[in-house]
């Protein structure tokens, strides 16, 4: 007689769908050894019902029914790992309000329907559990709901795409143009065929969105979030990291701050950020990921694995489904609140417009190379209260003019933004001035 | 009228306990944002009633009666924060028995007598939570035993110590002396007045023991685990380990491993240990701690951050009581096995003896200054299959003969301390051959 087991039903049977059932086969022991009952794997739902996926499936139903799967009595928690919004959205309710916990890595579908789906799993009194959506398979998400609820979460600086993280890698290591490293990356499966959500800073952006959530009960779309992918930098922006003492990163930002009138507002951004080269973020290397969290009682802590892939994502999703057959064991749920803070708890609260930000900037100005030029940039840098640490002039390199990299003191970048504006129309300056914000508090 | 909350008891307040008092305090608004109720210190008891520790205690009773909080029915989880063994035992058991959920943060207590607590907090339909005796502020049990629980882990490493991780940083910084160092460390309050437990390895191994029994489901006690402290380091070795790419760290380390019949064996031990300078662990400096997880699906994973002080203890000790509040709230216990095993599956497998590990190793011999010794040295090892990978001979300083720094290949630990035994036999050699073990995988 087999023992009472909870039945997980799998819906979207790609990368990350075969991950789940090779994990639930492979550590079936130690799965047991450690919640006390099997977790089986019944169901699986796809489209496609001919490819081989190198997993055993014996005792397994696959068919392209996912609505069936769903309503499935077998069935106790439904797996979303589709992707996208519109279907995935839908089943997602449907299964909630068929009293199915649910475990998502679509980090899209909650940047952009939490809100919904978190009301709608309340209501039918089941569980959304979305470990696997930020940072793969490191438990972030979990650190920050459980580990460090005794803190007010001050900031939280990470890597959060691996992808864009691969890219800034390789472009540092080869000094090769971003086109070539990113065609590269392709090829090696680190990078997808339509690159635009990862380099663009869109999948960071969705991640931040949850993580800010978690960490100060605040409550904003991702398209707010000022966002700047990695597509503009050039491979002299490393070298001149380099020199200075930086790497750069891709780095999702989210901090508490305080508004004029003394109240909260929350700083928060996806952009390039040159980063001291010895601190630990700045040695994330590759397509690992990595969540910096700072708190009031703890203090700094860092959170490092890989962000993507089969197997770490699909440790996210098992350990989410231990987690939830925990609950449909005792006949529970909704034990700690999905983003950290309870509902009601969570509030609207103003964002830091980018031109407030204070720190220290890195500018790449591309002027003619005549006397004069650089000291009427220096001149209306001055004017605007930007005062300059340091100043590298580039050789002509028989290209449009040359480069002149520059690093400010600390400066706000509202009167950076109004320089550059004046300087962008002198006549010998022949290209927009290019930005990369410092972070040196790291 | 007042929300209904759940009472808390501290018994023992020292400096953790009054992190614990500060922060359920200055942070009540979150907790309770979090929680949905209110999480309340209502009772204290110390022996020292006179020292002000600069914390309110409005609405607290604070008296010397442990026995007496533990009774109060205003009490449903105890913090136990005296440390030591017997009277924190009996304290621990006595809370269990009233149906008291307790927090502790006694890795020692836990390492000696983890079985007797755990099997009495079961019996009593109760938990014991001790996320704080592991990496201070870093919730890296809660990381293992749940964010991690898919996995079949493999391996951990950890820099569980901050003292002597100060220690060691502040030797490689300067140059200085161990003793020098230690005395400063204690001046400046980052090491005991007796540092034993610290500087010899012990504390490490209790914990070691917790981690271990969490990744692989093994039972042994801390007294097994073969343990070398940081006494023996000379500022040599660390100009060495710079020399050879290296950054030495008291390192933990137990990773599944296999037999020569097959059998599952744990590799267990506390050492100081050189490890590549651009891993991760080499970069967490000072009294930083930080646990490198490896997992069958995750892969590699690190948790880092502060590993003692009042307020990162007192995050862990109050991140496990607001879990705690929530049991105490739905009226459950024993959600999560607090070895992440079940009790039943917990069991003793047996540690590689240090004879059979194979890796590279460090060498210092201590030698006449004459031709041939050298030569004599390498053939001995020669002859016990050991080979030299570089050879450092240092300027004769003056003092007892030269030392001769030496790394190895992979050799196989007994084969080398056969051949040290010969070695240090040679007339020529004027003192015992100190050896430092290599670890390349990070």
């Amino acid at each position: 007689m087999s023992r009472p087991h909870v039945g997980v039903g799998l819906i979207g049977f790609g990368t990350i769908g075969t991950g789940v059932a090779r994990v639930l086969r492979q550590n079936a022991d130690v799965i047991e050894q450690r919640l006390g009952f099997p977790l089986r794997l019944v169901r699986i739902a796809d489209l496609d019902l001919e490819r081989d996926r190198g997993v055993d499936l014996s005792g397994v139903r696959f068919d392209s029914d996912a609505e069936g799967l769903i309503e499935d009595p077998e069935v106790s928690i439904v797996v979303e790992l589709i992707g996208g919004y519109d279907i995935a959205r839908r089943l997602t309710l449907r299964a909630l309000e068929c009293g199915k916990h649910v475990v998502t890595a679509n980090k899209a579908l909650l940047a952009l329907h939490g809100k919904e789906l978190f009301e709608a799993a309340r209501a039918a009194s089941v569980d959304i559990a979305f470990e696997a959506s930020v940072g793969g398979g490191i438990p972030v998400l979990r650190a920050i709901r459980e580990g460090l609820n005794a803190n007010r979460i001050e900031s939280l600086y990470g890597i959060m795409n691996g992808t864009t993280n691969y890219v800034l890698t390789e472009m540092e290591k080869t000094g090769e143009a971003f086109d070539i490293v990113l065609k590269r990356a392709q090829d090696l499966g680190y990078a997808e065929a339509d690159p635009t959500f990862d380099v663009d800073g869109v999948d960071a952006a969705h991640k931040l969105t949850l993580l800010a959530a978690m960490a100060f009960g605040v409550e904003f779309t991702f398209k707010e979030i000022p966002t700047e992918g990695i597509r503009g930098l050039l491979p002299l922006d490393f070298e001149a990291a380099k020199e200075f003492g930086y790497r750069i990163k891709l780095l999702g930002v989210a901090k508490r701050s305080e508004g004029p009138g003394g109240e909260e507002r929350i700083e928060a951004r996806v952009q390039p950020t040159m980063i001291p080269r010895d601190s630990l973020l700045a040695n994330v290397d590759g397509a690992m990921n990595a969540i910096a969290v700072q708190g009031d009682a703890v203090g700094p802590t860092l959170f490092y694995g890989a962000g993507a892939g089969e197997m770490p994502t699909a440790s996210a999703v098992v350990g989410d489904l231990i987690e939830l057959a925990r609950e449909v064991r005792r006949g529970t749920s909704g034990r700690v609140a999905p983003l950290s803070y309870l509902p009601d708890a969570l509030q609207p609260r103003p964002l830091v417009p980018l031109a407030e930000l204070e720190g220290r900037l890195y500018l790449v100005f591309t002027a003619e190379d005549r006397p004069g030029v650089l000291g009427q940039i220096t001149t209306i840098l001055g004017e605007h209260g930007v005062s300059l640490a340091s100043v590298i002039q580039q050789r002509s390199d028989g290209g449009i003019g040359v480069p002149v990299v520059v690093l400010t003191h600390p400066a706000v970048e509202g009167a950076v933004r109004a320089a550059l504006a004046e300087i962008d129309d002198m006549p010998e300056v022949l290209a927009p001035t290019r930005l990369v914000r410092i972070e040196e508090e790291l």
